[in-house]
C-alpha cells in the first residue's frame, strides 16, 4: 500500500520516477500513432500492435493504481477522465470498430506536464500576461476577422474576372486572404491584376500591423506584466 | 412608447437583447453576401433572396424605431447615415440597377460594436497606444515606401535582362518588392541573377527591421503606453 | 532679394510653400522615372521628355536661388552637392551618353524631408532608440550571417545528392537559407530529404528567434528608450 | 620571446593586429570552403589548394606560438582544442582520407570573436535577457512542438484522401506544419479541402501568437531585462 501511495504521489522520488516513465510512454505512444500512418507501417504492423498493447497495459495499471489510491474522487476528476479516455479506445476497438484515431486523446495527458514543478513560475507568468491582455487579444481577433472579410470581398471584385477559377467566390478569396495576411504565401493563388496587387499592398501594410500585434503584446506583457498586474490589484 | 425607448436604449436589458439580435443579423447579412458569390448559389437563389428581404425588413423596422425615438438628430448622425446606407441599396435595386455590392456597406455597421461596453477599456488602450506612436508610424510608413521604391529600381536593373517578362518595368518590380519585404513570397516572381539575390538579401536584412517595427511598436506601446501617456499629460 | 531669402528660408510661409512644391516635384520626378521603364512608355516619350525638362528647369532655378542666397557654403554642403547631382545628369546626357539611371539620385533629395518640422521628434526618438541598441544589432547581424553560413553548409550536404541542380554549391544553398530564414519562402528551392527537412525545422526554430529580434528590439527601445537613454547619461 | 608574448596577448597593439589577421584568415578560410563546392571550382583547384596550404601554415604557426607561450594549459583549454581541430583535418587528409568537411569546424574559431572587447556589454545584455526568459522559452518550445504535432495529425485526416501523395503520413504532414507555422510557405504542399483550409486558419491564428513570441520576448527582455534581473537578485 505504501508503494502505491509513493507511486501516485509525485512529491516522493519514487513517484517522480514513475511520473517520468508515464510521460515518456505518452510521448512514445504519440510517436507510434504517427508511425502508424506511414505507408511503410504495414511491415511493422505486429511490432506496432504489441507496443500498443504494452503501453495500454501500463496505462491501465496506472489507472487502477490511482483508483485504488484515491477512489471515486479520481474517477470523476478532470485528469481521471482524460486517463480513462486514453485507454478506453483500445478496449472498445478490440471488438469490431476501429477507434484508433481517438488515441490522439492521449495528447491531452500531456496537460499533466503542466504540473511539472520546474516550469511552474514560467507558466504562471505566461498566464498572468495572457490575463492582462485578453481583452486586447479579443479586439485584435475581431479586427483580423473583419480585415480578412474585407480583403476577401475586395480581391473577389478585383480578380474574379481575371482568374475565375482561383477566385470563384468570396470564400475562395478568403483562403487567399488568410495565406497572405499571415505572410505564409503558398503561391497557389495570387493576384495578377493591377487593382488586386494594389489592394494586396494596402492590405498588407495595414494587416501586418494587426496580425503581428498579438504575439508582440504577449511578449511585452510577459516581460512587463507581473508587476503591472500587481499594481492593478492593489 | 416605452418599449421603443427600451429597444433603442442599449443600457436596458431589452435594449441589449435587441442590440445583439441586430449584430447577429449584420453578421448573417455579411455571410449571405459571401454565400451569394458561390457558384453553387444559383440553387439557393430564392432562399437567399427571402433571407435578404427579411433582414432588410428588420433593419428598416430598427431604422424607423430609432427615427421615432430620436428624430432628425439620429438621421443626420454618423451611425444614422450608415444605417440608412445599409438598407437603401435594397430598395433602390428593386428597380433596374443591381446595387448588391453596396450591401458590403453593412460592414460599417459593425463599427457599432465598438460601443460594446465590455471591450471599451481595451479599445481605449489600443487607441491611446496608437496616439502615442502615430508619428513614428508615419515615419515608418514613409521609410517602407522609400525602401520599396529603391528595391524596385534596384531589382529592375539586376533582373530586367534575365527575366524581361517578370521584371518588365519598375512597377512590375514593385510587386516583387511588396511580396518580398512583407515576407509573403508567393513565388510567382523571384530573382535569379547573383546581383538580384544579393540585393534581396541586403533588402531583407534592412527591410525586415523596418516592416516589422510598426506592429512591435504598437504592442510595446499598448503594454507600456497608458502610463507614459499620463506622464506626458501631467 | 527679399523674395529669394523667403523662398529659400523654410521658416517663412512663402518658403514652406516653395519647399512643398519642390518635394512634390521630387516625388513626381521619381514617378516619371518609374513610368519611363514601362514597355508602354514609348507612346508617351515626348510627354515624358518635356516633363523631365520642366522639372530639371525648376530644380536648376532652385539651385541658382540657393547659390545666390548662401554662395559657396551651399555649393559644398551635403545637400548642395545632392541638389547638383539631381540636375547634372540631365545636362551631361544632353550630349551623347545616357545617364538616365543617375536620375535615381534624386531620391537622395528626399533626405531633406527629414528636416520637416512635424516629424522631428519622432525621428529623434527613432534615432535615440537606434543608438541605444546599435551594439545588440551588430551582434545580431553577425549571428544572422553565421546562421546563414551554417545552414547553407548543412543543407548543401543534406540536399546536394538529391537535388544537384538547386543545391549545386554552398552559395546556391545560401539563397535557400536567406529565403527560408526570412520566411519569404518563394518555393523555387526547398529541401526534399528527411535530413534536409529536419535541418530546416531546427534552423527555423533557432533562426526565427534571431531574425525577428532586431525589429522587436527597435520597437521596444523606441517606446522605452528615451528614458533609459537619459538614465545612462546621468 | 617578447614578440611571442605580444603576438598572443590581445591587449597589446601588436597582439590586436595579429588577432585581426587571424580573424580575417578564418573568414577567408570559410569563404574558400564555400568556393570549393562551386561546380566551377575545378578550374581553380590548384589556386584553392595553395590558399589552403598557406592558411593552415599560418594557423599552425599561431598554434605553435600559443603553445610556446602558455604550454599545456592552452593545449587542453577549450579554445586550444578548437584551434587544433581547425588544422588537424588538413594534416590527416594529406594521407588518403578526405576530411575536407571537417574544415567547417573552423567556424567554431569564430567563437573567439565573442571576446572582442567592443561588443562585450551587448553580449552580456543579450545573455542576461536570455537568462531572464529561458523558462518561458522552454515552455514555448514545448507549445510549438505540441502545436506542430496536433496540426500534423489534424491536416493528415483532412487532406490524406484528397492528396494521398503530399500528406501520405503524419510525418509528411509535419513538414507542411513546420512550413506553415513559421510562415515560410514554400508552396510545395498546401491544403485543398475546406476542412484543411479551416484548420490552417485556426492553426495560424493560434500558432502565430506562439511562434513569434520567443523573439518578441527576447527583444523586450533585452531592453527591459538587466534592470529586472537586478531587482530579482536583490
Amino acid at each position: 500500500m505504501k508503494l502505491i501511495k509513493n507511486l501516485t504521489n509525485s512529491e516522493t522520488s519514487t513517484g517522480r520516477i514513475f511520473d517520468r516513465i508515464i510521460y515518456a510512454l505518452i510521448l512514445l505512444s504519440l510517436l507510434l500513432f504517427a508511425l502508424d500512418t506511414l505507408p511503410e507501417a504495414e511491415r511493422f504492423k505486429t511490432w506496432l500492435l504489441w507496443s500498443e498493447i504494452v503501453i495500454v497495459a501500463i496505462f491501465t495499471f496506472e489507472y487502477v493504481l490511482r483508483t485504488i489510491d484515491r477512489g471515486l474522487k479520481y474517477t470523476f476528476s478532470f485528469f481521471g477522465m482524460i486517463d480513462l479516455l486514453a485507454i478506453l479506445p483500445f478496449y472498445v476497438s478490440l471488438g469490431v470498430v476501429d477507434l484508433r484515431s481517438i488515441r490522439i486523446l492521449r495528447l491531452l495527458r500531456l496537460l499533466r506536464m503542466a504540473k511539472l514543478q520546474r516550469y511552474g513560475s514560467a507558466w504562471r507568468r505566461i498566464w498572468l500576461a495572457f490575463g492582462d491582455i485578453k481583452e486586447e487579444l479579443a479586439v485584435y481577433f475581431g479586427l483580423i476577422v473583419v480585415l480578412i472579410y474585407l480583403a476577401s470581398v475586395g480581391i473577389y471584385y478585383c480578380e474574379h474576372d481575371a482568374q475565375p477559377e482561383a477566385f470563384c467566390s468570396v470564400f475562395h478569396a478568403m483562403w487567399w486572404s488568410i495565406c497572405t495576411l499571415t505572410t505564409v504565401g503558398y503561391g497557389d493563388v495570387y493576384p495578377v491584376t493591377f487593382a488586386g496587387r494594389l489592394l494586396t499592398f494596402v492590405m498588407l501594410i495595414l494587416g501586418l500591423s494587426v496580425v503581428a500585434v498579438p504575439s508582440g503584446l504577449l511578449a511585452s506583457a510577459m516581460v512587463k506584466g507581473p508587476r503591472q498586474g500587481e499594481e492593478r490589484r492593489e
